[in-house]
């Protein structure tokens, strides 16, 4: 038996030894084929190289090249409106009839008659109110199959695609090749830790254990005789501006090496990321192209980027102008 | 080049072929060799089996394979204090010149005077409250810094040697078995997440990232032109008892599918273990061995445990009892 499995495995080697002198190899393809051969591509290739060369002097360990990237607006549209909101619009609307006071509340009542504008005005606590109000009063498995379930079907309302196909193929290909490089991506994202994990690790290889967000006080109990944890309507944790640093050490411990945003509200992220020594890489996305995607900065209410196109050039952060740098924006153009 | 390459590469694999075909192969060895062939061992070996056997109906992709292991008395020694503690004490030591109330307040007075009994009658509160005060005040890298130098010399009281020595050999086993079956193995422990962090990688194989623990809270600073992480003095979460299915939930993300702890501080994270579908493994370290180890349980103020005991048969949670089912307790006694 064993002499035979050993035969077998030397047929199978062997047979990889002849297809190695055989076949001419095809030459190594382009990590990156969506982004155009700009600055923003040459700094984050000439990066890579560097942590990963183990004779130079900005050699980085395998186990330190730890990734952070943003979510909305950094992975994914965030345009028109989060998609945790269309997500929390529409569980506002499935849980109405058991909240007759929301008819009279805001911000739901502006929810329930379809006027996102005075929703959107509410502003951050506003939105934190109507996402966590919704997010809560369940199990933590019955949520995920909530999320689950809605982000199996929803669409986004300009592109008509499934929200996790509205991803930007260039960052696809960016966390593939870190990937490749001997990182650890980690999204760190001031949306909901339990609204991402379901899907992050199909949409983007990012698995549970390495999404960080903002979160709800949850509690154990043991619930007819079933351990369960149950979701408090009580704010635990806000992952956005300076939580995202303090977020990174409470779940990963490490600085990172690189970091990726796109508004002002991931500068804390950058700063802390590029404040450790040796290479740092830093990065935006600068929403440029109104055609493909949307063009929004300074006066945008969601992903609003204002100060750090005023600092990026003094700090050393790398401005992604989307039009300029990315040649395919979404995964469907390249069909 | 390339040619080259692709025959250095060919006859490498060639070499390879050779060998297998020629050197008999050394029989699989026993990946747990601390343990003793009794049930514990078995139900442990078994239950790996199972969820690594794809055609089985107890598969789990690796993805899900997620093992949890309490700290404290469970891959080390805790007693006769916790090593937490130690440090603590040391640090109490070290800045009570800058502390002169320490002298008349408890539980610092008692630290001082060398009093123990005292400090420990404290309780949970008390330690916290030394725990906490000496772990604050300063960044999170400078922490790191004192954690690292004060875990490198220190030694056990008993045992003489560093207390990174005095680690359970069976369970640096179990740890790597599980790896080596696609585990990913976390570390979910009452103690403090950064005490843990700065060492358990080179000791445990569980990097930063993989590690549960309390926490105090930090806030991101810029500090003269630095970004920088601030330990402040006040608890942010204890992951302990209740608190460790939450600590698991926020920081993981999935249920573990075995966990493993010591004391009655770990009974829910062993319930929250065991109450997800499919093949599940809760086991406790039981103290049973004063002469090589310590014996402790129903009464240790430490490590108490007693109610596991009454419920372990009922609740197919495996009791490890140290004398009967482990042949080496510490990795010193092998050479």
């Amino acid at each position: 038996m064993l002499a035979t499995a050993r035969l077998r495995t030397a047929l199978l080697v062997l047979g990889l030894v002849l297809s190695l002198l055989g076949a001419p190899r095809a030459r190594a393809a382009d990590p990156l084929p969506s982004w155009n051969e700009t600055a923003a591509k040459q700094a984050i290739v000439r990066f890579v190289g560097e942590v990963t060369n183990s004779g130079g002097s900005n050699y980085v360990p395998p186990a330190e090249r730890i990734a952070t990237f943003d979510n909305d607006g950094t992975l994914w549209v965030e345009q028109p409106i989060y998609t945790q909101l269309s997500f929390a619009i529409d569980r506002v609307k499935a849980l109405a009839p058991k909240h007759p006071d929301w008819k009279t509340t805001q911000p739901f009542q502006a929810i329930l008659e379809g006027d996102l504008k005075t929703a959107l005005a509410s502003g951050d606590k506003g939105l934190l109110k109507i996402v966590m109000t919704t997010h809560a009063g369940m199990t933590a498995d019955q949520f995920t199959g909530v999320v689950t379930e809605w982000i199996g079907k929803s669409q986004h309302p300009r592109f008509k695609r499934l929200y996790t196909e509205c991803v930007y193929q260039p960052q696809l290909e960016l966390l593939q090749y870190l990937r490749d490089n001997g990182f650890k991506t980690f999204i760190v994202s001031g949306g909901g830790i339990e609204f991402m994990r379901p899907w992050t690790d199909g949409v983007y290889g990012v698995p549970p254990e390495q999404v960080v967000g903002s979160s709800i006080v949850t509690e154990f109990e043991i619930k007819d005789g079933k351990p369960v944890l149950v979701r408090l309507p009580k704010v635990n944790f806000i992952d956005d501006k300076a939580g995202k640093p303090v977020g990174i050490y409470q779940h990963i411990g490490r600085r990172p090496i690189l970091a990726f945003g796109n508004s002002d509200a991931d500068m804390q992220m950058i700063q802390y990321t590029k404040g450790g020594d040796g290479a740092r890489l830093g990065l935006f996305v600068h929403h440029t192209d109104a055609d493909r995607e949307y063009a929004y900065d300074r006066k945008s209410p969601v992903g609003k980027l204002d100060k750090v196109l005023d600092m990026a050039s003094e700090q050393g952060w790398i401005i992604v102008d989307m039009k300029r740098d990315w040649s395919v924006v979404f995964p469907w153009e390249k069909r």
